[in-house]
Order: C-alpha cells, then structure tokens, then sequence
C-alpha cells in the first residue's frame, strides 16, 4: 500500500535495510556494554520482543572489546554507538560490530580518522551510520556552532550529508543516515529534507522523547507522516524505559501501516556454551508443530533454564529449556515443567487454549 | 509550518471547524446523557482537561431531553450522538443541541426524515456531522451491504458524499464529516479520500482503537500521516477508557505538529445555580495574575466546593470556590483552604512554586 522511497540497500549484519526490504526495527541496550553477561541476557530479551538490530553505546575500550564476546552469543546485528572517539570506532569494528554509528557533530575534528574508519568499515564489509542530532552540529574543529540565523534543521542535514560526502570520497556507500530532533515536527521537516538529497536508507526516530506516553506519541505522530509517504527503513522509537517497550511500540506502529505483518513468529536464541539442549533442533520441532496455525503469535525457544525464562518474558509464549526438560512460559509466566520431547506438542497445546480464551488472534493478510 | 486543506467554516455551536481555525480537541462522555447531574459534571471534567467539544449519546428520548437541561450549565458545544432514529434527532435539536450527527448508513432508509432533520438544523444555525464508519455501509432500505469486491473505504467515502448531497438538495451546507475506520492505514486512505472530494471540514479518527496504548499508536500513527497533509479540522481519539485521556492524548498530538500552541491557558466553569462565588470575577483575577507568566499552563476555576475539585482535577492547577472561600488543587489534590480575597494571589505562588519544581515549564513560540 504505501510505496517507499527507493534507497540503495545497505546491510547491517545479515539484516538488510532499504526500500527493498520490510522496515526494520531497532533498539539500544541500557546496560554497561564491557558486562557480557548482563548485555548478552538483555540483547537476548528484547530480540525475544522482536528487536531486529540492537545498539549499544561503546563509551570506553572495555566496551568495544565487549563486542568480540557478545556477538558470538546473540543472533542480531550489533551497532556499536560511538561518540567523540575515533579510536574506540577502529576497536569496535575490530571487535566484529556489524555497524558503527558516528555522530558528525561531534567527531567533526576528526577528518583523517573517520576516513581511516570508513576504510576499515569497507574492508570488513561493515556499514556506518551517520546519525545527527539536532543541536549536536559542531564545526570541523569540533567547536559547536550556534547560529541562530540559520535554521537548524537545514544546517542538520548538510552537514550529515557533508559527512556522507567525506566517506564517498573514500569509495564508501554502506550507509544509513539519521537526523533526529526531540521536536517531532521538526523531525518531520529533517527527514523530508533529506529524503530528496540522498538515496541513502533513512533510520528515523524522535531524540529524546521522553516517558512511554510521550515517547509514544511523539514518535508515532512523527512516524505516521514519515512511513506514509514512505519515509524511514528502519526505525527507533526513544523512551526513558525499557527498551523492549521501545521495540513493542515501534512494531506496532510499522503494523498500523501495514509495513509489518502479523503472524506467526518463532524467535530462537543462538545455541550457546550455557544451553543445556540443541536449540536448532528444539526449534524445528515448534516450527513443525505451529506452522499451519495461522495464528498472530510469537513464541520463543531458550535454550537456558538460567536466563531463559527472563528472555522468554517477551514472547506471547515461550520454551526455556534445561536438560532433559523445559519450561513452557507464558508471557514471562512459568505455566509447567514438561519432558524435552513433549515440549514441543505441549507448546501447541498452550498455544490453542490462548487462542481459545482470546489472548491469541487468528491472523490475517496485512 | 502545516499548510491545512481548504475548507468552508461550519460552526459547532460557538467553535468554528475548518482550515480557517485551529484544529479543535473533541470527546464523548460515557455516562447516561439522561442523569443530568452526572453527565454535567463529567462534561466540566472533559472541558477542564481541554474538550473543545463535547458529544453525547442520545439511546432515547430521555437523553435528548436531557441536552436541555444539560446545555445551560456547561460551557461547551454539545453534539447528540444519533443512531438510528431521526424522532432522536428531532427531539435533540429541539433540546438545544449544537452539532447532530447523524451515521450515513444507519439512517439510511430515512430519506425524507434526513431531510426533515437538516431543515430543522437550518433553522435553528445547528449544524451536523456526516459520520460514515467503515462496516456500518447500509443501503436506503436500511440492509447492510456487503460487497466483497468491492473497496470498503471507496463504499464507505461514496455513502457518506451521497448522503451530503441530499442535504445539500436542501440549501444545507454546514455539514462535518468522518470517514472513520478501525485500521490505521484505512483510516489514512479513507480521509485523503474524501479530503479531494468535498470542502468540508473534516473530524478525524481512529475507530474502536482500543485501550489507551493500542489506542494512543494507532491514532498517533494516523494523525501524523493526516495532519502532516494539511488533512483534519477536528479530532477525536477513540480510547477504551476514560474520555479525559482522549482530550490528553488528542492535545499532546495537536502540539507535537505544532497545530496546538502550549502556554497559558484558564478554563473557567460557567456560573450555575450551584455556584456560591462571582465566577466570571475570580476568573478575571486569576487571569489578570498570571497572564505575564509566560508558562505552559492549564488553570481551571470552578465555583463549586462539590464537584468543582473533581472537574479541575484535569488540570495542572485550579480553584474550587466555596461562598468566602476556595481550594487551591494541583492535579487534583487539594493544597490548601484559602479566602475568596486571596485566591488569585494564592495561585499564582503556588504556580511559581511548581515552575520552581520543573512541574510546569516556561512557554515557547509553536
């Protein structure tokens, strides 16, 4: 129904993002990216809400380095936030990010370096974002500029794209632009702006929006008239909270436009040293089981009876499996403990009584 | 900064809806029209909270007659919600109603009664809603029409022209419409629709949307894509729930597009028999010291101990007058027992004190 502005495909990770792709959506972590563990459960939990990438703010080296050890435990795209430093963007791209997020303004006095990031990027086929904020735009000495003659929002946007220019200038085209304000009319106004100057895929979001109420309609306000004129390829709705509300409210907000279908979604934690069965094949079990439902539901697959019924939370309905056994939750609800191999017919059973008492609804085409 | 579609000015009572006027905050009141005190009382609530119009149900014709009664002490335009039977409408008018509004397809088959009924409105200066929802398509025997091929949306926009047009057979002009549906992106079509078809002002919304969440994203989601296009004169946002939050919620929209200005605002009850104070008095005290306030405010002044605290409880701060004196409420808590002399003056320090507090903000240009 609604037709997207055509942009060039720019990948983070394995997640594509563009107009020939579905909008995809983001979240970023609130925890200390260098705590492995606690990153690892929380990046875990809010790709079990339905996070397709998720952001964490690199503000140290114990931090970027933290990365080397995340990725190998989640199964999403990893985009490192960098501010201020180009140093701690090389060791982030060393560390295995599949994005890096630099904010023009403030790494501005850092031509050569971000020059030398870009190269990196390309050679390890990781993409960038440039994301502006509103407010952030600082000279190329990295002083801030404060001109109250010009409108901001323009001054935004050029020099975003001034940005983008630098890294063509190097060859580089992987990347996606952000122009945030904490104004949703301005936001409105940056990203019309810049939808006609680049054929970049645009990651859009208010800044700053504040609680889950006004976040939401901030951002849903901003968003309505960004996504039906086609504006915007991946999204992150901002709230002073959780960030899995900010993922719940982002995805609803794609499925009132008809940009994300319901149905049926099984989500699958990546076998790790902590799970206790094989996950792949627990997985493939519910698929079977689940696949003819034509039900608007998701289910998660844990494959850890430590963190997994906190992962699970998310989901409609989920399986935190242990050795020889699991848990079946409901809505981060344990409902009983079944054997390893009457998970999975245990799940449907579930599954059908929630449809039976209205918590399921039976899907329908988009 | 939004240029609004042209429209032709209709007044609803003494609001005026169309491109011309800002875009007024409208909601509905749950209670039973016919319990005059209850349904006086919530409607004071509703326009302390920032109802710029205010709709009740008219069931029966105790309802409509209650409109009479009701209409005197409250000091907003009223519309009677009508379906099904123009005897209802009739009697609504005759009560003193400002707006009928009238759904195309149920009354469908009363075709000389429609008629009937917009001579009736001429005469009297009231206007009326044309409010189509998208499933509510009837044919002029009053069958529903069920018509798989073809477009519900195109159905729904043609019933509701057709229907403007046997009003205009009769010379009557001062016609809103609605093109409501439950799904966003329908909701979108349907009104863009429509927005090239006619020049009447349109009242938007986003029908049977659910608990205030659900509710907040698909009708934030919607209003952004409309309103950003110039496209809704009057909104309503349709919430499982209480009414107040659909003035809030409705409100915070409007601001987010800069077609709301925030700043001072003073809501003031209209003197009733019920009253013990000069409201019209305290109301020109209370706006005489804060008018140089410049701060983002709303102030109710209710000359009633009774009720009054429960209907200022809306806003950020109010007087509920007593006969020689008042109480000062924030929020709806009661600060303090004031003299009637120093109740304008008793505000404006507690105003300062919630300045000083970040609980009311310094107002800027929209």
């Amino acid at each position: 129904m609604i037709e997207r502005r055509k942009t060039r495909t720019v990948m983070k990770g394995d997640v594509p993002v563009g107009s020939e792709h579905p909008v995809s959506v983001q979240t970023m972590t609130k925890v200390d990216t260098a705590d492995v563990e606690t990153s690892v459960d929380e990046i875990r939990r809010l790709t079990a809400a339905g996070a397709e990438i998720v952001r964490v703010s690199v503000p140290g080296a114990k931090a970027a380095m933290a990365i080397a050890k995340i990725k190998p435990r989640v199964n999403v795209p990893i985009v490192a936030d960098i501010h201020f430093s180009p140093a701690l963007a090389l060791k982030a791209i060393e560390a295995g990010a599949d994005c890096i997020r630099i904010n023009p303004g403030n790494i501005g006095k850092h031509v050569d370096a971000i020059r030398e990031i870009c190269r990196r990027c390309r050679n390890k086929g990781i993409s960038m974002r440039i994301g502006g904020n509103e407010g952030s735009i600082m000279d190329r000495e990295g002083i801030e500029v404060v001109e109250h003659d010009t409108d901001p929002v323009v001054k935004m946007v050029d020099e975003v794209l001034r940005n983008c220019e630098l890294l063509e200038g190097e060859g580089f085209r992987d990347i996606v632009v952000s122009v945030k304000s904490h104004d949703p009319l301005e936001t409105i106004r940056a990203y019309t702006l810049i939808a006609g100057q680049c054929d970049y895929p645009l990651h859009i979001g208010v800044t700053h929006a504040g609680t889950i109420e006004q976040a939401t309609i901030k951002t849903a306000t901003a968003f309505g008239a960004l996504l039906s004129r086609g504006i915007g390829d991946t999204i992150r709705v901002s709230i002073t909270g959780d960030p899995a509300d900010e993922v719940r409210v982002g995805r609803e907000i794609l499925q009132c436009l008809g940009l994300k279908k319901r149905g049926l979604e099984v989500y699958a934690c990546p076998s790790c040293g902590r799970a206790d069965v094989d996950v792949m094949k627990l997985t493939a079990e519910v698929e079977e089981v689940v696949k003819d439902l034509a039900l608007d539901v998701r289910v998660a697959v844990m494959g850890c009876e430590v963190n997994g019924p906190g992962e699970a939370a998310q989901a409609d309905i989920g399986i935190a499996a242990g050795r020889g056994w699991g848990y079946i939750m409901q809505k981060g609800r344990i409902l009983e403990k079944v054997k390893a191999d009457d998970l999975a017919g245990s799940l449907k059973t579930h599954i059908l009584r929630m449809k039976d008492e209205g918590l399921i609804v039976a899907s329908k085409e988009a």
